[in-house]
């Protein structure tokens, strides 16, 4: 198996990056193989600054870097060396199983789209955020934030590409999946929501088990959490920043312990012909040495291999 | 002051709402009166179970009661002698200075619209709700439910009514007004948010500091949070729940106690002509007790009033 990660992407790339690489190489199966793409000079010399001696990293070369600030679409076209691109084309091409990157979000986001494609018949790919529960294990919720705004045919897909997620990724039967709402009752929310819970319960693909509200999100409530991306994005942030506001009050906690967004490190872009993982611009080593272990699950649970079988 | 308190809605009325009141009594300004609208004899029973013996309680009968379940619309013209209808009665007739209460929510903003009315100019009235700062005191939020679909122009009046309403409540000179987005850039967004940080941006009568995003809430980036009714309900409830997790952990924290709903224990209505107060539908007497208090403060502050003059 081979993760590939953008060596280059992220607010403290490269040195972050691939220190949390050095850390996630020490305790890696000897079957994982981890792709480092950057700067190759610069890359091989953190690889040895930090000390790895072993033969479970590689560096690819990538001339390029596409910034924080970027526009998506342009950076990519007019960057093709730039690690980013690089890594789509590796992964277009099966030489990895995963890319993952801290960089620019929508490059990411833009790239998966440009170079793997949406699987056929998925409206709008999603990014998957896990949100730790009090029993235990996690709620996958999508979206939380590559599409702002969304239709309720949308709303209702994620429904279906949810429960395949949680399926294959937490070994779930028939995953309980939730639409988030500001109410329990059917009626209740805004128009999309309103009309994305009728699509919803007579989807018979999905367990759905109607509304959930913002004061439910750690209450094993459901194994999948439907939003859009701008209600996800804005509800997944602010969780994370309990276990900030918990750290800064000197709280240790092993539950809000798993609020910190280090503990997962990176989220899926579900609905694509391959495995993509992005994570925080912020990522620090330990998020990333995180983010690998968690790309070699999310390669072994073949979602998008799933998904495409139940579109087709 | 009079301040009016509807003794029979909530999930625990009418006791919770009385034993609140009675709890309040106990350290009331000499110049504040509470009354109690519900069944008279039941509320009077209580009164004295409670052990009040002041005169700072009064009762007025309500015969009927508007369930928690009810249509608002439907409930209020069918039952002009329930405890909210009465409380609005009262409070258009300038009889009460408040009026608040944890029942309906739907039926108190529908009561608050159709007796009192939206003020003149106001396109919809929305919930503010109080958001804990780690620098100390609070951050306005609205909407907190009221409207889960809103225009741009809607939000940007928020922006107008959400200023005025922290200039005068929290004695800040130019509050600073952010609008809750899932990106720093004004290009990020919604189509609804990149439209209403435009108007905001351009509106000269607000101190606009941008856009802030979920992970910003309890840092003191705003004294003014700009959101829809979903996004901010989902907010507000979640960052609430973040208290019962803590709770239930054991861990006990002054901060962290201030996200607990009781603290504050009600949400004004804002952009109508006079004031009104909900509170959660499982109020306990400690979020009634508390209520009282701020509702006092609320009456002071006479937001209707400053909000009528800027628009006229």
């Amino acid at each position: 198996m081979k993760i590939g990660i953008d060596a280059m992407g992220g607010d403290f790339a490269p040195e972050a990056i691939v220190e949390g690489a050095v850390l996630a190489a020490a305790n890696l199966p000897t079957n994982v193989q981890l792709v480092l793409i950057g700067k190759q000079d610069i890359v091989n010399q953190l690889v040895t600054k930090y000390g790895y001696q072993g033969s479970q990293i590689e560096v690819v070369h990538a001339e390029d870097v596409v910034e924080m600030g970027e526009h998506p679409t342009k950076a990519l076209s007019q960057k093709p060396h730039s690690s980013i691109s690089i890594g789509f084309k590796l992964l277009k091409e099966k030489n990895i199983d995963i890319f993952c990157g801290a960089g620019n979000t929508g490059a990411m986001h833009v790239g998966a789209l440009f170079s793997i494609k949406a699987i056929e018949g998925i409206i709008r790919p999603a990014i998957v955020g896990l949100v730790p529960q009090k029993k235990g294990g996690y709620a996958a919720m999508l979206d939380i934030g590559a599409n702002a705004d969304c239709k309720p045919e949308v709303l209702e897909q994620f429904g279906v590409i949810g429960s395949i997620y949680a399926q294959y990724t937490f070994g779930i039967d028939k995953p309980r999946v939730a639409l988030m709402n500001i109410g329990e009752e059917e009626q209740k929310g805004s128009l999309v929501a309103q009309a994305a819970h009728q699509l919803l319960k007579e989807n018979n693909r999905i367990n759905f088990v109607g509304n959930m509200e913002g004061g439910d999100f750690f209450d094993d409530k459901a194994d999948v959490i439907i939003t859009d991306g701008f209600t996800g994005n804005a509800l997944f942030k602010l969780a994370e920043s309990f276990y900030t506001v918990a750290s800064e009050r000197g709280i240790k906690d092993d539950y809000i312990d798993k609020m910190n967004y280090e503990a997962v490190g990176g989220s899926s872009i579900v609905g694509v012909n391959g495995n993509v993982m992005i994570a925080h611009g912020i990522s620090s080593p330990t998020a990333i040495k995180n983010m690998i272990t968690w790309a070699c699950k999310q390669v072994e649970a073949q979602i998008h291999v799933h998904i495409a079988k139940a579109l087709s």
